[in-house]
Order: C-alpha cells, then sequence, then structure tokens
C-alpha cells in the first residue's frame, strides 16, 4: 500500500523535524525527517547533509530519536581569547547568512545564534578573536532608514571595545542598499566594516557564508582599509571573494553566490580563499586612521523610488507630491527619461499631466534622475525630452545606481535643511557613490 | 581678445547649424557649426563626421557657404526594384536609428524620413529590396499599449505586400519591452520582424544603425526565422550582431553600442558585419510558414509595475487598487521579497498595512511577483516571507524579466475575462518569455 508522507509519519507517531532512524533493507539511517510529497517515500536528511528518498514499502522499522529541535534564543557571548591575533566584531542582523531550513515547512529562516555561526566557521578563529553580537533577527527587507543608525552606533561601540574592523552579517536582499546607506549615516569611519551575506544558508553544502565571512576577516587583517565595503563569492567558484564598493554594488542575480557585481565601478579588492592572499587591492581607498567616528543617522522618512515603463498615468507621478513625499528618485529609460515628451491621438490624454506632476513634485521636493539600464551614465543634455525633464526640475544622477540615489537623497534630506544644498550635493561624488568617469568596460556580458 | 564662440558667431553672421568655411593659419577648413562652451574657440563639424575646434585669434577668415540645414517632411516611398532578390519592408517610428543633431540646441532630435534612412545605408539595397514607411514618428517612452496594433497591423499589411520580413526601427529606450509587447500582439507571425535601434545617432561616424539595419536585413535573408526579435551590437566592436529574443532581452547601458543583452537566455542568433554570414543559430526557434497573421491587440491599461525598496510605506501599495489597477507586476527583492515581514519596533507602525495592500490588490486584481536582480529566477517556497505573500494571492512570474511580466499582463488581462485563466496563463511559457530551466551561465560580468 502507498502512503503520502504525512500519512506514514502520522502511522509512525511521527513528524517532520524529527530525529529518526529506519532500517531499510537491512541498511540502517538515522537523520532529519524533511518535508516531501512523493507518494511511498519518506525523505531524511543524514548527518552528511545529503538527503536520502527511502521508499516507505521497503522500510522495516522506524522509530523516533529525538523531536524536532527547538531554535535557541540568541545572546552575546565572547571566544576564547589569542593574544597575538587581532579584534574583530561579527554583528548579525539576519538573514541567509544565518538561516537554516525549517524542516516543518521546507522553508529556510533566520533562526542560528552567533554562537551557532562560529561554532560552525571553526577556521575563523585561527584568524582572529571574536566578538560577536546579535543587533537584530530580520530580514533585511524589513530594514528601515532608522536601523542604520542603530547598526552605527553598534559598530562604534565595537571599536570601542577594541575592534579593529567590524563584520556585519545581513540578508542578501538588500546588502547592497544597505552597505551604502550606512556608507552615509558613517561620515567618518576610521575602521574596514565589512558587510557579509550568503546566498545559500549555512546548514547546506553548498552555502558560500563560510568563504565570504573567511575573506572578510582576512581582508580587515590584511590591508588598512577603512570605511564600509561588501564581501562576497566573486565567481561561482569557490575561489575569490570579491570587495566591493559600498555605494556601487547591487544583487543581479537571485541565486548565484557570485550575484553581487559593482556597477559602474571596479571591485576595490580581491581575496583568494584558498591562499588567503590579497591578491588584487585597488590603489585609492580610505586608510584606516585614528579619527573619531561621526554618524548622521538622520534620513527623510518621505522618499521614494518611482520605475518608469511605457503606459503610465499621471496619477502615478502625482501620488508623490499628493502623500507629502519630500524626494523622489525616477529610474527612468537609457540616459534618463520618462512618458510624457510627444502626444499623438493616441498618447494624448493619458499623457497630460505627467509632466505638470514632475514639475509639481520638482517644486515640492527634490526629484533625482537614474536609469534603469543600471549601466551607465544618465545624460540630460542630449536628448530634448530630458532637456524638458530638467527644464521641469529634474536633477541628473549622474551614474549612481537607483537604490543608491534613493538612499542618498532620504540621507541628504534628513541631514540638509537647505535644500539648495540637497540639490547641489546630490550630484557630487561624497562616498563613491558617482564616478566622473564611468569604466566604459563595466557592463553585463553572457548572451 | 578671446571670444565665446555666441559671440564670435554674431560678429561673423553665423550661427550654429550653418555651413561654414573657415581660414585657419593658411589651411581651409568647412563644415557645420556646432555649439561650443569654449572661450576663444568655434568648433566645426567636418564632412568626415570629426569634429575641430579652431581658436578663433588664429582665424584669417570665416564665411557663410550655407544655412542650417531644415528638415524634410517625411513620406512613403520605393526604391528601385532588383527582381532577384527578397523584399523587406522598414517600418520606422521614430528614436535614435532616425535621429539627428540639433545643431541650435546641441541635443538630438528625431527627424530622418525613411528616404534619409535609405540614402545614408547605401549598402542596404545590395541586400534585398526595401520598402518603407513612416507610422510614428515618436520617441519610445510615448508608445502606449495601443500603439503595438497600430504597428502590427503594418507589419501585416507589409506581407500583403509581399515583404518576406519586416525591419522596424525603434527607440532603444522602449526597444526591449515593445519587442515583448509585439511578441504577444502578434499571436500568430509567419514571417520575421526585426526590431531594430541605435545607440548613436545616424548622423555620427560611431553610429551603430548601419551595421544593425545591414545584419537584421541579411538574417531575414538567410535564415527561415519567424516571429519576433532585436538585432543589435554584440560587442562593441563593429563585428558581430546579436539576434535576441523579443521576451528575454534587455537595455543594460545606457549610451554603449552593445547595450542589449539576453538575461535568463541566450541569444538567438550572430550575424557576421563584414562576411555577411549567420554565424549561430539557435536550434529550436520558430519558422517561416504560410499560415496567416493572427493579431490580438487589446491590451488593459490600468496596469502597474511597483519596484521594491527599503523603507515603504502601505499607500505605495494600496495606490494600485485606490486607483483601480487590474494588474500589477511587483519588481521584488531577491528571490521575490517585499517588506512587511516581520516587524519590530522600527518597523511596526510603517509596516502595517503593506500585506493588507498586497491583498486587497490579489484579490481584485492579478498580483505578479518578479525580481529586480533581472538575473535568476523568482523562488517563492524558500522563505517564509515569500511563502506568506503566495498566500496572499500573488503568482511567482517564474524567471521573467519585470518589464516582460508588465506587458504579458496587461495583454492576458486585455484578452482573457476569466480570471482563472489569467492567473494560470501568467506562469505559463506562452513566447519564449518564461525558461523552463535558466541558463546558469548567463549572468553579468566586469567586476
Amino acid at each position: 500500500m502507498v502512503f503520502m508522507q504525512k500519512k506514514f509519519l502520522k502511522k509512525n507517531s511521527l513528524k517532520e523535524g524529527d530525529f529518526a532512524e529506519a532500517v531499510f533493507q537491512g541498511e540502517k539511517f538515522s537523520g532529519t525527517v524533511i518535508p516531501g510529497k512523493e507518494a511511498g517515500m519518506v525523505f531524511l536528511k543524514l548527518k552528511s547533509g545529503y538527503n536520502v528518498g527511502l521508499e516507505t514499502a521497503k522500510i522495516e522499522s522506524i522509530k523516533k530519536i529525538s523531536e524536532g529541535q527547538k531554535v535557541s534564543k540568541p545572546k552575546a557571548f565572547e571566544i576564547r581569547q589569542n593574544t597575538s591575533l587581532p579584534k574583530i566584531s561579527i554583528l548579525h542582523t539576519g538573514g541567509t547568512i544565518a538561516s537554516r531550513v525549517d524542516y516543518r515547512t521546507g522553508a529556510v529562516y533566520t533562526a542560528f545564534t552567533p554562537e551557532d555561526l562560529m561554532a560552525m566557521f571553526p577556521e575563523l578563529s585561527e584568524i582572529a578573536n571574536f566578538n560577536s553580537k546579535l543587533i537584530r533577527n530580520m530580514w533585511s527587507d524589513d530594514l528601515r532608514f532608522r536601523h542604520f543608525g542603530v547598526i552605527a552606533k553598534a559598530v562604534q561601540e565595537e571599536h570601542s571595545k577594541g575592534a579593529q574592523g567590524v563584520i556585519l552579517g545581513i540578508g542578501t536582499d538588500n546588502l547592497a542598499v544597505a552597505s551604502a546607506a550606512l556608507a552615509f549615516v558613517l561620515e567618518k569611519c576610521p575602521i574596514p566594516v565589512m558587510l557579509v551575506g550568503a546566498q545559500r544558508s549555512s546548514d547546506r553544502g553548498s552555502s558560500d557564508a563560510a568563504m565570504n565571512l573567511v575573506c572578510a576577516a582576512e581582508f580587515i587583517k590584511k590591508t588598512d582599509f577603512a570605511g564600509v565595503a561588501l564581501c562576497m563569492h566573486s565567481s561561482q567558484s569557490d575561489d575569490l571573494c570579491a570587495v566591493l564598493p559600498a555605494c556601487k554594488t547591487r544583487k543581479l542575480h537571485t541565486s548565484r553566490r557570485d550575484a553581487f557585481k559593482a556597477v559602474n565601478d571596479t571591485a576595490i579588492a580581491l581575496v583568494d580563499y584558498k591562499t588567503r592572499e590579497i591578491k588584487f587591492l585597488k590603489k585609492d581607498y580610505q586608510r584606516k586612521s585614528k579619527e573619531k567616528f561621526v554618524i548622521k543617522p538622520n534620513f527623510e522618512e518621505r522618499v521614494g523610488l518611482l520605475k518608469i515603463t511605457i503606459n503610465m498615468f499621471p496619477e502615478q507621478f502625482e501620488f508623490f507630491s499628493k502623500q507629502k513625499f519630500k524626494g523622489l528618485v525616477i529610474e527612468g529609460t537609457g540616459l534618463g527619461h520618462t512618458p510624457g515628451h510627444m502626444p499623438d491621438e493616441i498618447t494624448k490624454k493619458a499623457h497630460k499631466g505627467i509632466f505638470p506632476a514632475i514639475k509639481a513634485m520638482a517644486k515640492k521636493g527634490i526629484v533625482v534622475m537614474t536609469s534603469q539600464c543600471l549601466f551607465g551614465r544618465v545624460k540630460m543634455h542630449v536628448y530634448d525630452k530630458a532637456m524638458d525633464l530638467v527644464e521641469l526640475g529634474v536633477i541628473p544622477g549622474e551614474d549612481m545606481l537607483p537604490e543608491t540615489a534613493f538612499v542618498k537623497l532620504a540621507w541628504l534630506l534628513g541631514n540638509y535643511k537647505d535644500r539648495e544644498k540637497v540639490k547641489e550635493l546630490i550630484g557630487k561624488n561624497l562616498r563613491g557613490e558617482i564616478n566622473e568617469r564611468t569604466p566604459l568596460d563595466n557592463t553585463v556580458e553572457g548572451q
């Protein structure tokens, strides 16, 4: 008789998540029961990390060894100290780098404590003395501007306790945006702050967590770099990590371990995982210093990002001024364009109001143009349609990523009351977010 | 004495745009006066396409040869027929491929007529007999859904007049989106429709217009491909053009000639500009046939695209149901995520309402999830935060580009009254917009 797994488990007083031992064709298998929907099969995750599917008809016996694991409550902790090694702090906010599979649902959820992290990556303890602290246990999607002040203060605190550098574990979904936001908040930052994530959860064989953490730690230890940067896989192989610029990096793949790429910029460094060498290091970067931290945690909350498509309606633009937004980043097409230039009999009615809405928003707040091409630079003096937008008050965002322009605008509006000052600074390079000359070779490959 | 160009021109009864002849240190230079702001210099665009800056102090004489060019009114026309060659039609809607610099302002505006196009690219006449028609003279940003029906009917008409294929000139800003929209509208299309644009205006030496047009024409002539595709530069060199899939291509650079890349897919073909060979041709593509055109021009007008950022407010989601949108494509983070999962004391108030707003929209209309990573696939069964969204009614958009999902959703809602049918079809591959297995090697390079 063929059972679905659930029924089979129930019959044997088991549930998903339990640790069980089965005898299958004379052989013993023990592991965690994981979800499975194939009729006549039961699935175990073995200690090796492999999953095994056993035909229930051929199972001689199966019994529960222990109940499904409970998640322990995270707390601060300190590991053994080796005085010959430098001090590095790991601050943690959640995300895949500290996530595990929920065997009840098959989904991944954030659960690991910093202790788990250190226990899982024993190689770290040979690099430095680590202090670890869980600031939050949250998805990066739930970050709000106010969190960056909290994080920045925690960085400063770790430094005051002697940390030579900080590794910040954060969800990859907004890892790049968070690094840009932190770069603005940390106006002066005498130590390195390396944002690290993982595309595969830490309890999987294919996890990139260990290598990203190790490379970040080696980079802190072996260079005099200071300021905010990301450290993630540079290729699909487990060979090199790239240290990427805080304001010019983007997640460009949903699942690949080398999803993070510098856009309109180059990597700051490459770290060899095997040899632990710094393979490449840019010449111009901010150095460690004795200067004090300057933290500017303020952001204007009401800032939006509007991605342009064809067939838009004036209401989609009017929304921002009506809802009292103070800033708007437009993710325009090409060199920095929107609909609304040249009405014909089809566009006439639908377009009426788009330009007036942009003008109204630019009058009440600040409107910045970026490009959905991501690579390349906004140029608003090439086509008359963009010149019209500049006339309406739209400010060209140069070669900034839309997401970076978004946090920069919110940060500027939060820190400068003088509107003209904000307008002036938005197009000026403050944290490496604008390159005066975009490297032409930096683009996508692979068709 | 040092003059600014304007003053110098005025003094010599010249203006920008005029064709002038200057004697400079004994040498004659003739060309169009182009805008320049360097003190003590005057700039000419020579016939060779090069610009030359002349020190006004060293100019012995300068005189006007002719007034600035006037733009002639476009009209339909037919060129000389060679019965041994196939018939190809060029339909034109505007954009850089038919644009020229306005020397009064220094900006580029669309002006060339189809006659100009053919006169500029004489090599075309050796490939085929061309018929050419200006459908619109518009920026691609001003495209609305209704334009695609107009374009599709024009394609059908050209075919009825004997065209073996159609080249459609269109602005690059929305070239990829337009090709996706046309692919849906042309439910059955027995001939090739090649969308072609140019990143540099046709009167510049560096223009990519000629090569893109020539390669598109050669591809139509030398293969049995049918359906919609793009033809654009494959690299920065003028060597190969790539024929790219209509629904899986994106403009990924603001200015590079090879800005267009297949995302989560590969090129259909490569065309060698010098040898005119088809260097590569995929095995699985739609072939030319005798079947009739089936045009489905309907789109639901009220469809939006919402790009997710951190720090969003419920109003940004509520907007779409309140404004009676029937469809919404969310460009989520990572594998398909939004804020609103895990409130802490900072997010609590701001997040309240995001999930209810998504639910309300999913109840009234259709909500589809795509990823702002662009590369890779939405997977909503990995993290509990995405599972929550699926529970609210959000439909995973697989590996579709956000822009493609946007036109597909609008097209489905315009053609299927049955809501369940739309929900079913959105995740199914209709025009190559979804690959069941995303090629893993297709990603960005270049850090």
